[in-house]
């Protein structure tokens, strides 16, 4: 099978990072095809970042419309609704691949992020994913997105040490890395905290084959169904729906 | 003060009538600017057309950064936050307005929307805004948000008839209209109903007025604090933020 | 319109800077008719005084049908729901009104107050007001409600102190001042605190006035229907339902 | 012990129901002290009739402060949190009662009440005390409370059918009594329902009991504190707080 | 009447413990027979620990199926649900009467624990019985059940501080032991903290009463009904339902 | 990978139709190793039936402590954190596993199970699983487990109705099946219904080769670690822990 991993923000070196991690684990059948976003923020770090972003996004799979399943590949999940309008196949998002994971190891885990204003996004998806009682506490290391591509050690350590806190304090029983540019950590802190460490690039792949294995689909029946054929306005013409992608895994 | 009603889909008779709507409760010194997207969906059902809706809301915002307050003029309230982001003025939604003004008035109240896929969205809503326990129940019509622009007697009738049916198997106190289409009939079934009937974009326009006059800003210290300035890739390289509106009300 | 702001206390001086704020804010056409309770405790810090106070509540509303709209001005709300039977006017209580503004404004907010047993009082208030998610601590200075009365700046700093400790703490985007008596303080917090800070008779003024203004009233269909008519015994024979209040704003 | 069992209606025929009702279930050496409001609405049926009612309330506790327990024998617990202010010596509503007590019989309940209006007030409860999980639905049988003085079958018959229907649609495991007036029903009712049928009043008296022989008392410490002393104004002087009651059960 | 407290853990020692403290506040005309599960786990820490104990506690409930009521005297209420399946009479469990007691007395409390992993297990119970709001926080104090039948005063002190601690940080109105092993030290810590202490054996215990005593039985309609009768395999065989205990209080 | 499939109940021809359905979708690399319990129920269908089969479940993970993953493939996940505390290893139930999975293709899923008493378990389920805005509604078709082994068509069109009557009543966007015994309708199911069905058998052999390919284990940090080494009395002794499963997957 093939899983479309979609990185909504620009920086291709993050999605190098991600294809590495998802091919890592991916099952020997499976391809992982990741795209950078063409048109997106260089990082997502906002409802306004997030907002943008989705065109990016929703281009991706317009562009390719035959992918087995998609992932959508930013710890907001950005857009994810609206992607599960445009196809059958089955797509996950990272954050909710992550605290759905979370949950199957653990009775507990907490979240740690990059800037307190994605906390905040964080603590809304963790209401909307029905993980209130299950997390404890989201936690923000204070750095922007994109330190996390410096090379160095400092970042690594900064994250560990609020993982570390997070088991004190929170008492949790797992740590979910709240964003797609620490997927190249899980190792470091895997190997220095004595809990599951998840990330949702790896969640969220093994997910999205766990789906297409059990020949799930996403269901079409309600808010999901395709986008009703309208006409769009102006600038956004091209987008008007037009019933579903061309191709597409799962049940037609 | 100048609100600024945007009506995030593309049909001008929609807009016409909200803003014939919201002049008839303006106070005296209020003017109402309303506008229609010149890059919308007709109409918005969905996850899909409310994330393409959001682009010409932006744009809206961004054409006129100085007005004292905007209303997001679309039942879905698409795109709140991240229009918030962008502004010190007050930015209401029509959804979260009329949900609002109905816990005044009454312990309880049903909405009435169009699609059954919008009346999913809706619930969401009504869970992110606190209203679980003030909302008995969220009912649709069937029928499309266009319907409500065909001249007669029909839709009015349907939509009648559903409200009736709300007050009696929802026993509920109120009812909200659940599409920014509806506002015209508030006069129709406020006669027909005994309940408050709420429209979203009055309650809108005077919870704007209310804020901008009790001096009242959207607050930049956490999530909603102006979106961080960083390249945009590509087509939305535009967008790209680089801090506030020029304009704008409440505290500079 | 005219707008009568009941005080449920018997502190004079608190309805003075109450109908202060209010008239600094309220629209040129409002008429604020400020009264203090004839009856009422000195101040309201716990369950007892509030259910006392609820008297003098509806003795003041009784002795003035004919209000546009009725101003509950004391943080815990008392008898809140009672007041809402006696009228068709809207009658907002300044707890749910500052809590309400603050979600237009901020995805989170704190509550600062006075004693310790308000504060557990005010908790109850977020949970039945749908506030949960938003509100993120409702904080106590340990100071009762007069003190606020004291000339001098002691308690100003003492107040600004918590709202700093709150924004550090909590992370919250807004303030809210959870006593009716820190009404004169928002100038004072505003220039030093870099969020909205919400007094709830200022928005339950200016809400009041929304409503109004958008020919709203209080639902007769259910629970706050018309006290059903019937005999009270004793002292409080003269308390007996006879149906409306004579006059009263919205649809009659 | 001598348990004080408060009608806050001045209904002395359900008064005179109540205390048969408890003596019926009281241990050996229970005394059952029961006084019908003097100052009350002939029945409780709002928010508004709660409100007044909770002055006689407190008057009879003033009246007798000796009590080893309180029982407030209206389903709306109509002041519940002052009376708790006043006494060290237990106080126990017969809604929270009789909603505690089915949780202990039954994963499931529903309650049959009187008026519309009641049936709203009661859903609030459920979910102040925690009741929303085992609360199934609140169910109401549009007759006035009084009609339930009146002699002969017929409000017996409307009671039970309403149950056999709660059984029925609600699958509930338990039937909850929601109007203090159904007191003398549980037998009829019993005999005829293949489920627990609850009765607040017998439920609060065995729970006060309980607490009583438990040696456990109202606490102090927080918002059920003695009320602080202080003024009161104009007709309700006479209910300034000055300290705790004269005597109460429990650790002093 | 008499009522069966049943101790699944195998330690004889915490049953005299509780067998005392029982015998101290039940009614005169109540006969507590306490046993030890012969079969159980010497002190219940976890999920596995519970599993296993709930044998013993069915073990001991076919071994008597005539008892008024039952207790389960340990603080995870482990296999109570299962146990309310095999009798008409009331089946009570300790953490539940504890936190059900706490409400009555106080708006909030704290429950002080044994291990950090039993309070992630009373956290979970908190959840179920719908005490959310009303509990502040359990807290755990790092010590294994057995250490608190170590005579001398150490964890008599430990348990103290915690108490201490949660009435200042949490400040919670009420505190709930939190183990049935604690039974012993209601009388020490009542002397020490301005607050009720609730054992959950003496509520229990007390609260079994007043449902015998209210002619109130388990319900049969739904889960709690008897077992299905069906084969057991293997080593289980003989636990194989064949309807009802032989005895049990309540209705037949 | 070895994935252990462990049936609860007694009944081996549902755990063939399971091994079956496993085997279909389970990846080329993945052995299913499918048992029975030699020690349950027939069929689970009770709290106490549940009670009972966890000493079998316990006694086939003891058996085999090498498993790479171990499902619990009874709906109503009995003794699921108890096995958890055994193994380093993933274990996923059927019900949390069909709950997930329905998450990610649908914003609500309908249950349907098969008696009324099994449904309130189930309803407890999605509480817990934090599926209460994502599950509309547990539905039971009234005919025992046993039932579904029976050969012929009857069975397969009372769940097809049902599950027609749940897209139409409760306008859900997914079915889940809400009994293991049901695994085999899949096929028939998918065919006749416009959304995803969903076996929890299916989706648990998924999830469990995801979170091994992830290489993600069970945490021992909190409730989850292994059980602490304690005597056990009498009957139950040899169950006393002794520290980890001799093998087990993930980290050790």
């Amino acid at each position: 099978m093939r899983i479309k991993l979609i990185n909504p923000n620009s920086t291709a070196s993050m999605t190098a990072s991600m294809a590495q991690a998802a091919r890592q684990v991916a099952a020997s059948g499976t391809e992982i095809d990741a795209v950078t976003s063409v048109s997106g923020p260089v990082s997502i770090e906002g409802h306004y970042d997030e907002a943008i972003s989705v065109i990016g996004l929703i281009d991706a799979m317009r562009a390719d419309p035959d992918a087995d399943a998609y992932v959508v590949a930013c710890f907001g999940d950005p857009g994810l609704l609206a992607a599960r309008e445009l196809t059958h196949a089955p797509v996950v998002g990272i954050a909710e691949a992550a605290m759905h994971a979370a949950t199957f190891l653990s009775t507990s885990f907490s979240i740690v992020t990059t800037l307190d204003r994605t906390r905040i996004i964080a603590e809304a998806l963790v209401r909307n994913y029905g993980m209130r009682d299950a997390c404890r506490r989201v936690r923000a290391i204070d750095l922007p997105v994109l330190d996390l591509e410096t090379p160095g050690d400092r970042v690594h350590e900064i994250i560990l040490a609020e993982s570390l806190r997070a088991l004190e304090e929170d008492r949790c029983g797992a740590i979910v890395l709240g964003c797609a540019g620490m997927t190249g950590l899980v190792d470091y802190l895997g190997a220095r905290l004595p809990v599951p460490v998840i990330d949702g690039v790896v969640a969220a792949v093994k997910f999205a084959e766990a789906l297409v294995g059990a020949r799930l689909f996403t269901s079409k029946h309600g808010d999901l169904a395709f986008p009703l054929p309208k006409p769009y306005a102006g600038a956004m013409a091209g987008y008007a729906p037009s019933g579903a992608l061309a191709g597409g895994g799962g049940k037609q």
